[in-house]
This record gives structure tokens, C-alpha cells and sequence, in this order.
């Protein structure tokens, strides 16, 4: 048996939406997820892509997804952004997150891209050690970075200024 | 007299490479910029736009640009990532900056986006100020988001694995 890595098509965003909840329930912000499977359609299938998605699929089921986009660095050009990456906890071990994580980043390098950028959570030591593990660099302890985040209601204000 | 804030053309771009290696100036990192003017005409003005761009403009001079890009929450859905932000030091206290930011805002706001994110430097005390007066939540700090980066070499690597 085993398991195939592919690109999502649209059908897959009701099951995606319910892997999203479940990476939400492990990072313990469950109430985090606010979209459901239309605007995964939307946003990701229809005129303007906004993410690509590959998937992790065992006898028809998924069991794991790594969603992107491209973005851009001023002084290295463009970039992939690896925005979640999840295994279902009993398909772990497997390699399973390896060759996700492998896709995103062959399709970053099909466009030329020169970096592969995601985030981690403090307290996730296994991840952290996962990432470190494959030449990943902690860049808040190595440069200093900070994340900033405005929510909808505080660019609307920001913009009456 | 003043300025004027306005979308980026292709012929700015020789001018944007010179206010990008100043902001990498201040930065402490000038040997950071690898690209050059003709990189940018084509990742941000060819057939795939890999970023937008605002610049502000006085008496045909640029003195300051805002970069960003559309990225995806799955929690959320569209984001607008801001990746650079800058007015030349001479030019700081007219409102430039918050002007630029604004307009970035206002491009995430036409296509529903509901977050603006962003980056900072834990040195640059006056930009975190800057941001934080504006609603800005530095996640880094509020939820333990840490940032994480491979180069071009590394990913290679990986994919050998």
C-alpha cells in the first residue's frame, strides 16, 4: 500500500478543511479556523490562485497536506512560503511530512525560488527539531525578526488616521 | 511641493534598487541585496507578478517604497504581507511612511484580505514603536511565532535526502 503525494484539486477542500481543524486542535487554538471549504475553493482553485496545496493521499483518503504560496525577498528575489504543513498523528513516522515538505519545495525551485520560509511555534520542540534537523535556520534567534500581525478591524482603523 | 504616493512602474526600478540597498543599509546588512534593477522589472512587472510595489515620489525623485504581496491564512483566508517599508531619513516625520503603509493596506482591503502581516527587526525600537502605535500585534511575542528559512543550497540538499 502506502501513501502518494499530488497537487489538491477543488473536491479535496471539504477534507482539507477538516485537516486545517485538526493542525488548528494540535497548535491548541482550535477556534482559530474561520474558513470553511467554499472559500478554500475559491481562493485556491478559481481565477487568481492565492495558495497551492499538495496533499498526502492513502487509499483515497488524505492524510496529510502542505499549503504555499510564492513570495519575494528584496535582496534574494522570489521565495516559497510554506504556510502549513501536517500529518495526521497516526500516519507520523513514515516520512510522510519529509516528502510533503519535498514537494513545496521542488515546486519553489521550478520557479527559481531562493528561499523556502515558514514559522514554527515556540513550544513545538519536535517540529522545531524536524526543521533544524534539515537545514532550517531559526531566523528570530539568528537575526532578530519579529512577526507583526494587524487584524481587519485594525487596518480599517489604521486607515482613518 | 509634498509628495506622492502612486504604484510602482517598470521604470522605477533602477531608482526601487537604490532605495532597497539604503533600507539594507540601515538594516546593518548591506551586502544583503543580491538582485538588480532588471530582476525586478521582471518578477514585479512581467507575466507573473511575484510583488507590488507603492512609492512615494517628490519632484520626480522616489523617497520611499512600500513592497508586498498577497499571502493565505488558513485560518483567516487572503493576507497582505508587507515586506519592506521605507522613507529616506531625511524625508521621515511628514507622514510619508503611514501614507505608504496605508496604501498597502488599502490594496489588501480591495480584495477582503483579513490580516496585514509584517516583519521587524528586534533592534529597531523606533519602527516597532512605529507599528505597535498602529494595532500591530508582534506575534513573536504574543503567541511564540518563530521565523524559519532555508537558502537555495539547503532546499537542494533536502531534496536529496
Amino acid at each position: 500500500m502506502g501513501f502518494s503525494i499530488r497537487n489538491a484539486v477543488k473536491t479535496d477542500c471539504p477534507q482539507l478543511r477538516g485537516l486545517i481543524q485538526e493542525l488548528a486542535d494540535y497548535e491548541k487554538m482550535p477556534d482559530g479556523p474561520k474558513i470553511n471549504a467554499d472559500q478554500l475553493e475559491e481562493d485556491g482553485f478559481g481565477a487568481h490562485k492565492y495558495f497551492h496545496c499538495k496533499v498526502a493521499e492513502e487509499e483515497g483518503k488524505l492524510i496529510g497536506f502542505a499549503l504555499f504560496f510564492f513570495t519575494y525577498s528584496t535582496w534574494e528575489g522570489k521565495c516559497v512560503f510554506m504556510e502549513d504543513l501536517y500529518v495526521q498523528p497516526e500516519e507520523r513516522g513514515k516520512g510522510i511530512g519529509t516528502k510533503l515538505w519535498q514537494s513545496v519545495i521542488e515546486a519553489g525551485l521550478q520557479v527559481n525560488c531562493a528561499r523556502c520560509n515558514f514559522q514554527c511555534l515556540d513550544w513545538n520542540a519536535s517540529s522545531i527539531e524536524f526543521y533544524e534537523r534539515a537545514g532550517a535556520v531559526n531566523l528570530s534567534a539568528a537575526e532578530g525578526w519579529l512577526s507583526f500581525r494587524m487584524d481587519r478591524e485594525v487596518m480599517q482603523a489604521f486607515l482613518n488616521k
